[in-house]
This record gives structure tokens, sequence and C-alpha cells, in this order.
């Protein structure tokens, strides 16, 4: 016992320093190790297993949807990557450049991809002709490096894996749907797999990607109340298209240039899911993405028939959940303790008396409710339970976003909320850039989005009282 | 028909010019596209298609042998690389050095990896404690950079994609079997998923891994002759450990050194598929791995019900095999010689008259034999004559072999047969490193392997007479 405390004072409470509680899971959980390279991180295997779950999961959506995998190269010349004006401009000032190939300089140097639409754009030009091969629907999984000055495991880092979609299309209206599409499934993914509220939305010209004409997210709400951005999807009209030479011959003969999409989502995500559902214990783990799904910790290991019984459980288990046995010698308040910190959503406990009883003890991570299932009922008992855990952390989450809402229609009220708890300030927006400029310098918040789902709060800007176009979304964003 | 018989001109035959036979494929099946980044290329979606069946297969196996996937940054430090003084002079030459983060000069430069032993030992440095620890069995799937001069699609190219498992162990038993165990797996893997017989053996001191004490391979002969290293496992000692300060506390509680293997396979297994099993149509591809291991073409897709049986065909066999329904508008022909082209092991026929008979015909890719096949059997019929092509161009790649491979025991004999047609020439070697010098220089030659089935072919070394010690395997490689 003494030991399961000290594992467990080990962690910052999270209330206390909501910071260093969430750099110490991402330690004591072993999600992840700092490396030697500044700024870089190194998944160990338990942040790895989650992010190939994720990977999994997403994978097998885009393929539902027509897309197909690529891998294209990590380098970009730099002749390449300046040919759309806007793209360069928002990426130049944070690439790694190669400028050695061996001991040889290079005459053209190259920088390690910070996102990929310049290949893309290069490589369509070669392989397209005829409409008859459009759409392209493409995606990669990959990492890609930008040279952030403040990093922080998996909300910013220089280094990051994520998945990058790329399409062409032969009408603007069907890359606008691919768009709207790819957006839902990030946001479907996230609130029935992740178990992550979301708010779907298109984002200000100010802060949507650099060469896009239009760039959708998908933003959730973190325990403290600053906003993540989770995923982004972009529209880019022909401009791409033009800049690269993309060309092709369309049903009536002439040469068209093709509509474009990318979108992308990154092992931010794992940021996410540690900061929407955490606590003090550690890390709680959605069930749809847990590398374990039940920890089965035998109790008073040591009498005849404890581990035997065990064995057999996590064989039966292992046909329809992700299970782990602990059975290794450390204590059973010990494992309760690590299991709890690494998020699994369910502990099953089996000692001398359960076995006796035909029964075991099921755990909850979330709220730690325990109920005694007979042998007979795992198989029921089992996904009810993780179905209720990923409702429950669902709806709490919710009501943590629902608490720290708040519409506000004067810039007395917004400066109030936005002095005091963290959360997402809502109010009606004139459309120029000044009145965002603004809400940044005096009340230090972001546009998060306009949502999809728009409201009517007042009929005026609340910050220059010109006639209001949008509602948007504020807060402050990691 | 014409448009069949042009897509089929297209392709050099494979006996005149092997070489342009090869890129012809690469291109033409649609596996890869050239980029504008020199030397590097693009893995089209059906190219990736087959990477994707090979992680898949690999990685199961990794895991079932108690592997844990993890990802490291891409990038070193300067001053790690150096640590390891063998490993730096073979690696270094070939590097791309990042200089430049941003707009600010790098103090010490950042190469992209070439091979991750670096990483991973400083990361083990950092988590390693005790024995209890101990094995760690690491694999990463990543891409990896050597800045190589002359390039061709999946042989020998700038970026690659590749496995490398790392592993660390508590006695330097463990970790030689771990190492011939990766190799093992490699080669089962080679033999009865990618229908491509290896010889397993050890490379000489003059071939090893930059670092390595010792390092085992797999050694497969192309159609013509010529030599492909396809795996690779490496023993390292506890070199590395020493460099990096890798420590563990020991059961007798003295600080020790664990000992450490490494393995890999790269996207060049693709370059071996092609170059084993292709023919004058194009790819052939092992059922294994294939994207799609058989195509539905219907005949007089026109006719009423052609289309409805062809896809409630395509809807039964997707139960059991990875099937594509071709219901573009190109000709039966055109589609004939394109999925011959991409190397789908069967294809199946239907038209009205088979529907009348309640047959189809299903043709082999690798002889064309066509059969009869009652459609109540497809799913016996199917299955039996995949595995029926896997075990013919498997045994067509082994006579291939057999044909090419001469033992020698003369300087005579040897340079006869050097000169000749390319393949394997087995010889006795007297372990210098000046006869396996001679041996390139005279006969054009390196060594692929001393094979762990040695034979004793004479007593003593062909190229200089003294005493033989062990049998090897010469070649020209690519």
């Amino acid at each position: 016992m003494s030991q399961n405390k000290k594992m467990v004072e080990a962690i910052t409470p999270i209330n206390e320093d909501f910071t260093q509680w969430y750099t110490d899971i991402c330690l004591k959980a072993e999600l992840v190790d700092y490396s030697t390279v500044k700024g870089c991180m190194i998944l160990r295997p338990y942040g790895y297993a989650i992010w190939e779950n994720i990977m999994h999961l997403l994978d097998k959506r885009f393929k539902e949807t027509g897309h197909e995998n690529v891998a294209m190269p990590m380098f970009i010349p730099e002749s390449l990557l300046q040919k759309e004006k806007d793209h360069v401009e928002g990426f130049a000032p944070e690439v790694a450049w190669v400028t050695m190939g061996g001991s040889e300089p290079l005459e053209d140097r190259l920088c390690v991809r910070p996102t990929s639409e310049t290949l893309f754009c290069d490589h369509f030009a070669h392989v397209l002709h005829s409409y008859r091969e459009l759409p392209m629907k493409y995606n990669q999984w990959c990492s890609v490096v930008r040279w952030e000055k403040t990093t922080r495991p998996f909300l910013r880092t220089r280094e990051f894996w994520w998945q990058e979609g790329h399409t062409i299309h032969e009408t603007a209206e069907e890359a606008i749907a691919e768009t709207e599409m790819m957006l839902n499934i990030y946001a479907d993914f996230c609130e029935h797999q992740l178990n992550i509220p979301v708010i779907r939305g298109k984002k200000t010209d100010k802060e949507k990607f650099a060469g896009a004409e239009a760039t959708y997210t998908i933003e959730a709400m973190m325990h403290d109340g600053k906003a993540l951005q989770s995923g982004t999807s972009h529209y880019f009209g022909d401009g791409f298209s033009r800049a690269f030479g993309v060309q092709f011959s369309g049903r009536d003969n002439t040469l068209q240039y093709p509509f474009q999409t990318s979108w992308g989502v990154t092992t931010r995500l794992i940021g996410a899911i540690i900061m929407t559902h955490g606590d003090d214990e550690g890390l709680i783990l959605p069930p749809a993405i847990a590398p374990y799904q039940v920890v089965i910790v035998p109790v008073a290991a040591h009498k005849p028939g404890v581990l035997e019984k065990a064995e057999e459980l996590r064989a039966r288990l292992s046909k329809f959940v992700r299970v782990k046995l602990d059975d290794s010698e450390n204590s059973p308040g010990w494992k309760f303790a690590q299991w709890e910190m690494k998020g699994v959503p369910l502990r099953l406990e089996i000692g001398p008396k359960d076995i006796e009883k035909d029964q075991c003890v099921l755990v909850r991570r979330d709220n730690r409710e325990k109920t005694f299932v007979s042998l007979n009922d795992l198989e029921t008992a089992i996904p009810e339970l993780l179905d209720t855990l990923a409702a429950a952390i669902f709806a709490r989450a919710q009501e943590n976003r629902e608490n720290r809402t708040w519409a506000c229609t004067t810039m007395d009220e917004i400066l109030e909320h936005a002095n005091g708890e963290n959360g997402y300030i809502k109010t009606m927006w004139c459309g120029e850039l000044a009145c965002e400029e603004a809400m940044k310098e005096k009340a230090g918040l972001s546009s998060r989005c306009m949502p999809f789902a728009q409201e009517s709060l007042s009929d005026v800007c609340p910050i220059c009282g010109k006639p209001a176009k949008k509602m948007v979304i504020w807060g402050k964003a990691y």
C-alpha cells in the first residue's frame, strides 16, 4: 500500500497545476520519453499503441469512403515550396532545411515536409490526364516537421505524426462536399470513439490554412477550459492546381483545373484524450482506442487456483476485448494504481472468494464503481460497462464544456469572462480582421471557429458595434 | 484488341533488357512515380497497397514474438551519431544534413536518420534500470534516408520505407537467439508469403553492418541471376551499450551492459517480388500480398444479367479473398492485359454462356491456365488455385536459382562462370579479406554470405590455396 500511495502521490493534482499534471501523465503513463533531439518526442510502446488504434480506426473510415494510401517523399525542394505564394509565406519560416547530402552542398536546398500539398500537386500534375481519373482521393500516414520554439508532448512538437489526405475533384461542389465529409468523419470519430465532444465550424480568414480558400475545424475543450484544435479540413479551390499546372481534359475536351482538398489529424489527439478525460489518478482512456480495455488483477494470487482462473479468463476475454493479465509480482494495490495511471477502462479483480462464488469484481476507471458479476455474464457485462463508461466520459466532457461556455453581447461581458475561468466565449462578429485582432489584444482570445450551428445572440458586433455577420467562438487555445 | 496489344507491346521483353523491363513494370503497373526530389520515389496506391500487406503480415509476426512498436525522432544530432566509431564511419558519408531550423543555423547539425541504433541506445539509457525490464523488444515502421548517388525504384532510393527492430537483452545468448529468430522470421516470410526462396547465412566481416559483431542475411536470386540482399539481422554484443552508457542493475546487483540486436527489411522486397516472379506480361504477385487476389472481368457485360452476376460474385468472394470487379467501360481484352500487367494472381471471367451453365472461368496469372469452375465450388477452388500458384512461382524461382548456382573449386572455374551468365558461385574460402577483395577485382563478385547450410567442396581456398574455413556464396548484387 505504501508503494501504491507513493505512485499516486507522484502526480501533481489536476486542479493544482494542470500543466504539470499533464506532463506527469505523459511520462508516468509511459506514453512518451523526451529525446536528445530538442523539441522532438519519442512515442513509447503504450503511447504508440494508442496511436496505432487511432490509425486503424481512421484508416478504415478513409478506405470505406474511397481513399487510397500513398507515400510521398519527406523532402520538398525549395523551388517547389515556392510555387504557391501564400503557402510558402505560411510555412517557410518554420521548416527544417537540408543543405548537405553527404559532404556535398545541395544546389536546391530541401525542406523537411511541414505538410505535403506541394508534393501531391507535383504528383497530380504527372499522373492526371482525363476527367475519367477523377476524383483522386489519396491519404498518407507519416510524420512532418515544423520548427516550433516552444514544445510540449503531443500538443506541439517539432516532429509529429499525422495523416494528410489530399484529393482532387472535377468540380468545386464535389471538392467542398469532400471537405465537409472529412470534417464530419473526424467529428464522428472524436465523439463516438474518443468520446470527446467537438464543435464543427469554419475558421476565420486570419486562422485558415496557408493557401486555403476555406478551413473547416473541429474544436474540443480541455478540462481546464482551453480550446484544442483537433482536426482540420481545407478547401483549396483551384489555386494550387493553377500554381502547379495540374490539368485534365474535361468532358467537353477542354483543359481544366481540378478542385482540391486536404485534411489531417495528428498525434495531438492523444493530448486531447489526456486533457479531456484524465483525473488525479492519471489517464482515462476511451475504450475504442485503449491498448488494453480490461486488465485482470488476481487477488491473493499465491492461493491455489487463482492464477489459473485468471489466465482462463484472459484467454476467454481475449476473444472479444483487448485484455491484459497482470501476473507480475507486484502487490494488487500497486497494480491497481499502475493501471489506473495508464487509464485502462475496466479492472477485473478475481480472488479465492470470488472463485468460490463463481463471480468477479469489475471496477470502472472513471468513477471507480464496483460491480460483482457472475463469470457466466462477462460476455455481455464487459461490453455493456465499456459502453457505459464511454458515454459517461463523453457526458462529463460535454458538461464541462457547457459550464464553461458563455454567450456575450457586450465588451464588458467578454472581458469579465476572459479575465475569469477559461472557456468558450460566444459572440456575434462583424467579420472584420480589426475586431478579431482587438479581441486578441484586449481579451487575449483567438477565434476558434464560426460554428456550423449558428445562433443569433444580437444584431451587432460587440467589439465595434457594426452589424453582425456571424457568431464566433473565442477562446484560449493550446 | 488493338488497345490490348498496344499495352503489351509497351513493355520491354524481360530477356531483351532486364533493367528496362524492370523500370517499365514499376511505372506501368502504377507502383511508383518519380518525384521532383532527386533520387526519391513516390509509392502510388497500388505499390503502397503491396507495402501495406507486407507491413501487416510482418507486424503480426513481430507482435506474436513479443515485440512492441514505438516511434523515434527522424533526426539524429551529429554528436549522438559520433558516439559509436564504426557506425559513424559507415554512415556519415551518406546522410542528409539539416543545418537550418527556420532561419536560424543549428549549433549541432542534425542528420536525417539513415538507421536508428543511436536513437534507440539513447532512449534505452533513459528508460532501462533493472534486469526485470529486460528484454526490451522494440520495432518501428518509418522511412530512412541514405544519400545514394545512383538510384532505382525500390532497389536503391535516397529515401526508403522499412521497419527496424531494436532489442536489448540480459545475456549475449539471448541476443544471439533473437538475431537468429528474426532472420528465420524474415526467411519464412519470404519463402511462404512472398514465395521467394532465400539463402540464410552470415555476412563476412567486410560486408557486415557498421558497428555490428555479426550480420545475418537472407539472399534472394533474381530472374537475371543477380543477388538481392533481402533482409538483415545484426548482433551488436554490448558495443553500442558501452558507447552509449546503457546499463542495468543485474541479478547480482552489479551494473551491467545489455546485449543488443537490430534487424530490418525494406520496400526493396517489392523489387525482389518484381524481379523474382515477373514476366513479359508484367508483374506476378504472390497471393499473400496481392492488393487484389482475384479480378472479376465480365464478358459481354452489356448482355442482361452479366454485370449483376459479376457484382453478386464480387460480394460473395469478398468474404474470403481480396477481390476487384472491373466494371469499367474498357474491352475485356484491355482489362485482361491491364490486370496481367498488375499481376493479379487469378482472373475470373464470367459471361452469358457461363451464367447459363452456372460456371465461370478462372485463369492463373503465372501460366495462363484456364479452369472452368462451377459457381458452387468457388469457395474451395479459389483458395486452392491461389495456393497452387504460390507453390508454382516459388518452384520456378527455386529452379532458376538451382540452374544458376555453380560450385567451383578452382579460379579457372570461377572465372569461367563469372564471365558467363549471372548466378551464384559457391566456393570454399580461407577467411582472409585479401581473397575477398581479389574475387571482386578478378571476377567482379562480392561475397553474399557464408550459408548456415555449409558444404565441403574442397579443402582449400581456390583464390590463395590456403586451408579453407568456410563455404561462401558469391555473386553480382543489386
